[in-house]
């Protein structure tokens, strides 16, 4: 994940200090400050955390900074060989009579360790490995880890989405789960959790997408409460469906459960990035135990539903995603048109409007046979194009409006609706209907 | 701005009842409620009103809804011929020693009035229209209205931010005025502030955009609120520079002024829309004081600043922004090759990442000349693309990180620098720098 060198990235005060001991990444050390004394393995440091900081990995699985200015004494316990044979843990293991979750790698933050011996990154993953990384998970359930792969999720396509969905639909006809939890890079896990909200449907249990903002190595990693909360919601969660587990907030005790098509990473770095769009997550796991919120509403599918479960697992790719801005080129339109695309999503301003020098583009793409929906680039509220001329001038085109479907959603809705449709007028009906609260009744603006 | 009929849009329960009374719109009516007695115009009902409402419009110039059910009886007072004449309120004036303000119009729903007597909609707009509407404004400005245009902001371009930029000049150049407001529609009014806040630097006076999310024809409209808020930020303000001033909250009491470049139209309907991004704004105005905030900070230009006015009012509209999903059709960028564009702002993920199928067409850009730069479609946060292996591959291919720019504004800068440097070389170097607190410096992440 993070270029390093052999001094571990240390730099300036922290680096002298610890040449000045012999001390290197992967040591086993004993730090004096004002407050106590401390022991562990040294860490790198992060990259883009203060050179002022010492990293290291606790006993516990756990790391922490100390800042230079308040170390007292640093002393070496062992050499880097001989504290990697002490490391090795005794192995955990969970009570088989917990809950089973089947645990889905994908890749991503979460998933990712820093080999303390050699500064690289390893994703291996086994069930011991994740009791030895967060320990409280053995007290929640009897997990089955598997990697399906190894990616950043920026890299992720459509097709993986169908490779994910259809493992996650494998496990999950095992009838061996009460819930399953797949760990996921967050640049697009909102994507991936819509697209697994459309290829499976009328699930049996909770499917729980989870992440960090900061790798397991960061003394402020998030890896470790998110899982500990996905897995625990995977366990106790009154609906099934598809969800996105992350920090609810700055403080480190409270996990929000988001349903999967109404969830989006809005912060590029703080733990509580993901948020519910226009509604409240469905749950929060807070210090380890359960709270159910909108209990009936939502129209979420109870568990253990008695419709046959539904597996759909096929994307089209030929959808375009545009926004919209002053000086937008219509050209992108017709070049959708000119390369064979299928649909295209709008990302307008305001209640789903574009300029009105796009109309002739968007009249030849629809006389095309291309799908063309409207969402809004405000990203809170619906589009309602019945307001004003543009939107007007819009749906006369023929361009679907999608209410309050956010524009990611729509998106993946929109491949999804194309592959699993016999045309392009079936997949516009899909559009417009609900299938897993991407889209809710259009509620007039009180006056 | 609505389409209507001679029902004044009155449907069901409402239009029985004016039916039974004869009563259409433009009629002076009295209604009882068992709160008291009401009298005043009979309005066209807002489209996307409850058809429960009928709506007058008072003397104060206010509009206010009743519902159907709580009218204990209703008489018409006055024909609508009749009730024309007597509704012409006397002219009120302001006073010529109150602090001078240019008001200048551009459209949208701050500018349009609903006609009562033929529904259609008209942007005539006179001072005596405005102190008409909004008493309140002759207590705290003597107004200099003019209409420069009259466009939904969806169908405003580049050029005419050039046209919007060069009247702001003109006024600015009469040296008469203490502030400029600009009237604007919501759908685009964040990206014309990010482009006058370019075009116009070391203004000597504040220039206050405003909007309405709802007409002022509707009970709940923001219009008069709006305006006000403006007008006595603008005659009041510490600082200089190009401010967005619209509802801060949900109550009717207080105005947020934000910076230019640093907000965003984050909802579709709310009244509240206009957010600042990774900043506060910089003043409120509740119940019609100035409340100024992070006096010093910000290095927000100081009112009479004594740098000379700067006008640049040119931009390059061969500007593409491009926000990336997964599935991302890199023909995109290479269609802007070939049709000669010189810039692409890209909405990547997270920290600024777009997929790896997207590299060989991003070195294709960028060796053919164009200038590529990297915002987040996170909106919150600001982009670190030295911290993952994707980052450090899209920096190495020559894309211009973007730290916190707001990708609308970026996409502005974007036009504005490439019209304004001698070479794409020169405009880089001006994407990263700091011209008008659209960017700021990089601040490590804490541990």
């Amino acid at each position: 994940m993070t270029k390093h060198d052999n001094s571990g990235r240390y730099r300036e005060t922290g680096l002298k200090l610890l040449s000045r001991h012999s001390i290197s990444v992967g040591d086993s050390i004993k730090i004096t400050t004002e407050d106590g004394e401390i022991t562990g393995l040294l860490m790198p440091r992060y990259e883009s955390a203060s050179e002022e900081y010492i990293v290291i990995k606790l006993k516990s699985g756990y790391n922490t900074g100390i800042h230079v200015g308040k170390i007292k004494s640093i002393t070496k316990l062992l050499d880097k060989d001989e504290a990697a044979v002490s490391v090795k843990t005794p192995a955990i293991t969970a009570n088989q009579n917990l809950p089973k979750v089947a645990l889905i790698s994908t890749g991503g933050t979460i998933a990712s360790k820093i080999d303390y011996r050699t500064g690289g990154v390893h994703a291996a993953f086994s069930a011991d490995e994740l009791y030895a990384s967060v320990p409280e998970l053995a007290n929640y359930a009897s997990i089955d880890p598997e990697v399906l792969m190894s990616e950043y999720s920026e890299n992720l396509r459509p097709e993986h989405w169908t490779l994910i969905a259809e493992k996650v639909a494998e496990k999950i006809k095992t009838d061996k789960y009460r819930g399953i939890v797949v760990s996921h890079g967050t640049d697009t896990m909102h994507y991936t959790a819509a697209a697994l909200s459309f290829a499976l449907q009328n699930l049996p249990v909770p499917v729980v997408l989870v992440g960090a903002q900061r790798s397991s190595d960061r003394p402020s990693s998030d890896a470790a409460l998110n899982l500990l909360g996905a897995t625990i919601f995977a366990t106790r969660s009154e609906y099934a469906g598809i969800f996105v587990a992350m920090h609810a907030g700055t403080s480190d005790d409270t996990i929000s459960c988001n349903i999967g098509t109404r969830v989006r990473k809005n912060h590029t770095s703080r733990r509580d990035a993901f948020e519910s769009i226009d509604r409240t997550p469905i749950a929060f796991v807070r210090n380890n135990e359960i709270e159910m919120q909108q209990k009936d509403q939502n129209g979420l599918v109870e568990i253990f539903s008695d419709k046959p479960f539904e597996v759909k697992t096929r994307f089209e790719n030929k959808v375009m995603l545009l926004k919209y801005y002053p000086g937008f080129d219509p050209t992108l339109i017709e070049h959708a048109i000119n390369v064979g695309y299928m649909g295209i999503v709008l990302e307008g301003t305001g209640l789903g409007h574009v300029g009105k020098e796009c109309f002739p583009a968007l009249k030849k793409a629809v006389d095309a046979g291309l799908m063309v929906c409207m969402t809004s680039q405000c990203i809170w509220g619906r589009i309602r194009m019945t307001v004003y001329d543009t939107g007007r001038d819009l749906l006369d085109i023929g361009v679907i409006p999608l209410s309050d479907m956010i524009s990611e959603t729509a998106t993946v809705k929109a491949m999804w609706a194309l592959a699993n449709s016999e045309d392009v007028e079936a997949a516009k009906k899909i559009m417009q209907e609900n299938l897993a609260n991407e889209i809710s009744d259009i509620i007039p603006i009180s006056l």
